[in-house]
């Protein structure tokens, strides 16, 4: 791809290393080191006061897709990035901007979804804000939803485990992160991009794949209730590539995974194998990566089995000095270095 | 104008009754009156635990325009609102959505101006998301703001001097109004509008005029700190018109304006008349109208003139039981009810 360098182009905001070099080279110089987790960090979200504040922008193409809509999603994501955090999702806010021309009932599809998944994940819509475009200026809506989480007793109790092993910071963050750590992923990988893509026109396939879009706050509490959690991050844009380099950059230690024990649909593998992409750099909207210390691995797996969000949890691999970067030992028992991906292979699914 | 009523339109985004309608028809489902201030109050923002939380997203168009450019806007719109409700504002997200091809360098100006802005107001940026769309698929950038403020110093003296003449709530709200309470806008009516006007090419009038835009959260906590401050709110899109009338409304209290005390700048009102629009309609984007007590009107007053963002400050009328609705003393002696617009005369000003 011929890349003009002085222009914004689609890889700017896939979730890869494009991304990361847009936000140092432009936005970075809006960080004044303020919050206990500031902007500088690059986390899902920032602390201030014990309060998380997140935000997120929606531009999902189709917004009615395969198990969810582009509402569901603009819950999801930011109650998932305060959840992330440790936080305790409570209030968000709405930014909606619609093109002249949209059909009232899809809006009102749209809106009754946000009010399902709110209902869903318990976080209250508190305030909101609507523009409209004319035709032709913005392509049907965007969604932004911005949220405010709290700390909770089970955070607390979560940092006071990891206590015996570690001086952990008081949330949950790559700092966090400790050689031997076990690396969980809460369900099959690839869903979400796989539904999307399938859901559009003239893509040449069909999937039986529903995306997994779902609000994770209540299952992080329940295995923050039992400790040792010391990261956890949702792979969306960028997959679980994007988000094992930067929890390797962070913490400056390796992560060594076996590709076996990642789990994948069949119809996804199918998907993928077809399109020729790569799972690792597939977008999720409803699973979560945990590093979890390994006397809690037990514990923590089984609490995630007995969970519909999190009952094809598995082991994926740890956290280790021995190799640096992102190393995956492949099924056919080879040795891979997994490399932050430039950017999603599937656009626009978030 | 013919109107489907089964489709968005621009009216429905501009600041009027239009738009109040389809917060009421689509949106006002999704409160569930969670919060000290919630959704169905429709506020500038919404209050939890003392936290003031609000959003706002940005299109206005030029991205530069005399006066400032979207950047300032979206710091100080948010700014602003939270300022409103007598929050003091601390950190901001910057949700920004850039269409591919977008110049890197008009990037690089906007997030400067986005710093310098927070500089001034004295707020933090501490997260925030990029993502980018197609080229034609979003007209080159918008930005989604949202922000959070704490309960200051100033707000609990100001709540405490409204006691001697009133059971206040918590907050700066219309419930808080008294017949007899002063109505101060702190400068002139119509700047930002005619700004944007007359930097947009093709409309065939040039006037002298920079954009008001200006974070006001310093001002408004000086005047909090002499007090009798019962209301305050920013008149943007739907300009004086449609904040008098939702003061009105949910105070249930008449207000009773003077033309001739409304300050407005020569260039500003030929340009209005030569476009023939309603001055009352104009939106504002660093201006306050403010309800105080009476015995606080001339200290209110002088710390007002001493500020430069508010130097121009008038008052331009009260509240009162003996009339209905907003009305309005012009000045060739007649008197005129000014409704609720039905949508901003100048589209997408901010």
């Amino acid at each position: 791809m011929s890349m003009n360098k002085d222009v914004i182009t689609l890889l700017h905001g896939a979730g890869g290393s494009y991304m990361y070099s847009l936000i140092k080279e432009i936005f970075y110089q809006l960080n004044d080191g303020f919050g206990e987790i500031n902007l500088g960090m690059l986390d899902d979200g920032s602390i201030v006061n014990d309060i998380v504040l997140t935000t997120d922008s929606f531009i999902v193409r189709p917004i009615f897709f395969k198990g969810g809509d582009i509402g569901r999603l603009s819950v999801t994501g930011t109650v998932n990035d305060i959840a992330m955090m440790g936080g305790d999702p409570v209030a968000l806010s709405l930014g909606v901007i619609i093109e002249e021309g949209f059909k009232k009932e899809d809006l009102e599809k749209i809106v009754k979804s946000i009010k399902d998944t709110s209902i869903e994940a318990g976080v209250h819509i508190i305030t909101g804000d609507t523009k409209v475009m004319e035709r032709g200026s913005i392509d049907k809506i965007v969604i932004n939803t911005s949220g405010i989480g709290f700390r909770s007793r089970q955070l607390d109790h979560n940092i006071e485990t990891l206590r015996k092993t570690r001086e952990p910071l008081r949330w949950l963050v790559p700092l966090n992160l400790r050689p031997g750590d076990k690396i969980i992923v809460t369900g099959s990988i690839g869903d979400h991009a796989i539904a999307i893509l399938s859901s559009r026109e003239g893509i040449g396939f069909q999937a039986n794949i529903v995306s997994d879009a779902a609000p994770l706050n209540k299952l992080m509490n329940d295995i923050m209730e039992i400790g040792g959690i010391a990261d956890a991050k949702d792979p969306t844009r960028g997959g679980l590539a994007d988000l094992l380099n930067d929890w390797s950059e962070k913490s400056k230690l390796g992560i060594y995974l076996k590709e076996e024990n990642i789990p994948v649909r069949d119809e996804v593998r199918s998907a993928v194998e077809f399109m020729g992409m790569d799972i690792m750099e597939l977008g999720n909207e409803g699973k979560a990566v945990i590093a979890v210390s390994p006397e809690f691995e037990k514990d923590v797996l089984n609490e995630l089995w007995s969970n519909p969000l999190g009952k094809d949890a598995a082991v994926i691999g740890e956290v280790t000095k021995d190799v640096e970067g992102v190393v995956m030992e492949t099924v056919i028992g080879g040795k891979r270095y997994i490399g932050r991906p430039l950017g999603d292979p599937v656009p626009r699914i978030c």
